[in-house]
């Protein structure tokens, strides 16, 4: 764990089983990590809890945002008040009363509230959600897995840049390896989305050393052999990390190297938000705590938005006509 | 296993590692079923190898169908020769010869060489490949794998109404639930192909007493505890199908139920094809062989073929106009 004080926004009200799995993960989160000082979104009876369990010394990493409107929604469902939460979470970031902000609510009501309150990066048509599976031979970066459910050619090859940044500020994989997923590893195989894509990446200049290999398999994510970033349609990404997900579940326990994440980083926007699963447990809350703690820490989002920045626009001009720019409805 | 003989016709050029594995996976089905016979279709050479290592009376259950241009082409790389061992593999099948045909060539040569070889079923646009994933819960068929890359929303529903047939008289599935995966379970998830495509499956009269659950998601494909047949398009199913033998790969083996299959079975041709994995070992051929010879005692393709045929084309009338039909490139 790297030094430093992260201030975490938390969403108390974010996620199928919020506000306890969200109390259960701040409460984790607070012990594994003495420079860690929690921001808790939502109702005061919920960060009333967190308060209450932890010892003196760690009452004073914790301060409560109450949300008027998730209190005077109380006879509301949940879900209709997280997007309150969200809402107050993502604020704070930019109003700089939080580092970060963490959310296991719906996916599509964080990356709308985070695109509204911290705006978007020059460049990015849709933020993208970043997952990293912890593979035998190192880190996998698999992106987007639900931020773009339809993208073109050129959103793509934006997102092989920004994936290779990402593997390289916060994973600190050098000279990464960047595949398109597809179904077959020889020029021409896949829809016509990957064909027009496999020209896109090979054209586009990536930052970070980061070279493009060509086309990979489902086979890869999981092993890491032949890239440390797999770059697919948010479609595919969601059905596959779940996928992913449910094997190990079958095969009785993921791997040494870990499971499946159930957290994601949020990229596009100008600042550090992550979006855990919607069936998020306390655990899962707790990494997605740890994890924009870790971005943070190492300035990742403001490293990789620089990168992009100064990254030539080669092979990127044509825009995706076709491209939807309405998605909705993905649930990580 | 059931009874009755089963003549299959085995592409002795198709797959990776061709004819090596081929051979080894003759020779296990070989042992394995005592009702099999099987037609060796490719050069002598390699269809001798299996005969030599057979005892006699297993000798009489072989017989050998040189392909001349295999033979001419021998200073051809093997790929460009599978492809007339395969067409002549499923001129057998045409022909009466064999019961079916089995390949672990290339894909798309197979899906081409079937169609022309056989015909197509009426009302299907794309032959579906078919892979069943051996769940705790029972067989997940999951299609399609990697026949129509670019469906749209008629193709998939057909492709429920296929899946659905298939799961009742392959697998003895009583009352099939029938899913579409997406990226959430709510109604409205999806892009917008999942979201035409859901209205198409909820409207379309599904035989052997299934019925449509709704959308599902990458988890059920392992665990099989909420759908026992989830369609989706050729891309997605392919890297899905690759995604879980990754997993399960990594998570140190396969669970008690069984790995990811290496098999799938042609759907929409007149007559029975197995295509495997590409890069197969010699017991995916053999488990290859095996389901040919299953489907074809059960009369699996004539029976799934009669039920399409006489299923009312409710919901399916407005084509896939943005549906391409020369999707290529596949490998399973």
């Amino acid at each position: 764990m790297e030094p430093g004080t992260a201030r975490i926004a938390v969403d108390l009200l974010g996620g199928d089983d919020a506000p306890a799995v969200v109390v259960d993960g701040a409460l984790r989160a607070m012990r594994a990590d003495p420079d860690l000082h929690l921001l808790l979104v939502g109702p005061a009876e919920a960060a009333d809890e967190v308060i209450g369990a932890l010892d003196p010394a760690q009452r004073a990493r914790v301060t409560v945002r109450p949300v008027r409107s998730a209190v005077g929604m109380a006879d509301h469902p949940v879900a209709a008040r997280a997007d309150s939460t969200v809402r107050s979470a993502v604020t704070a970031v930019r109003d700089g009363i939080a580092d970060a902000a963490v959310s296991a609510g719906a996916t599509g009501a964080t990356v709308t509230a985070a695109a509204l309150a911290l705006g978007r990066w020059p460049h990015v048509r849709r933020p993208a959600l970043v997952a990293t599976l912890p593979a035998l031979a190192g880190p996998v970066v698999l992106l987007d897995v639900g931020g773009s459910l339809e993208p073109g050619p050129a959103t793509l090859a934006r997102h092989a840049l920004l994936g290779a940044a990402y593997a390289a500020v916060a994973h600190a994989v050098a000279e990464p390896r960047v595949g398109l997923l597809s179904v077959g590893t020889e020029a021409g195989k896949g829809d016509r989305l990957r064909r027009a894509a496999d020209h896109a990446l090979a054209a586009v200049p990536l930052p970070c050393g980061a070279r493009y290999v060509g086309f990979v398999e489902g086979y890869d994510l999981a092993s890491g052999t032949r890239a440390d970033v797999v770059v697919t349609d948010g479609f595919t990404g969601n059905v596959l990390l779940k996928a992913i997900e449910g094997a190990y579940a079958m095969a009785g326990g993921p791997p040494a190297s870990g499971g499946a994440p159930r957290a994601a980083a949020l990229l596009g926007v100008a600042g550090t938000v992550v979006v855990c699963h919607g069936a998020a447990r306390g655990e899962d809350v707790a990494s997605g705590i740890a994890l924009a703690a870790h971005l943070w820490r190492r300035g990742a989002t403001d490293t990789v938005a620089a990168l992009l920045g100064g990254a030539p626009e080669a092979g990127l001009s044509s825009g995706d006509h076709a491209e939807r720019t309405t998605d909705t409805g993905v649930s990580l």
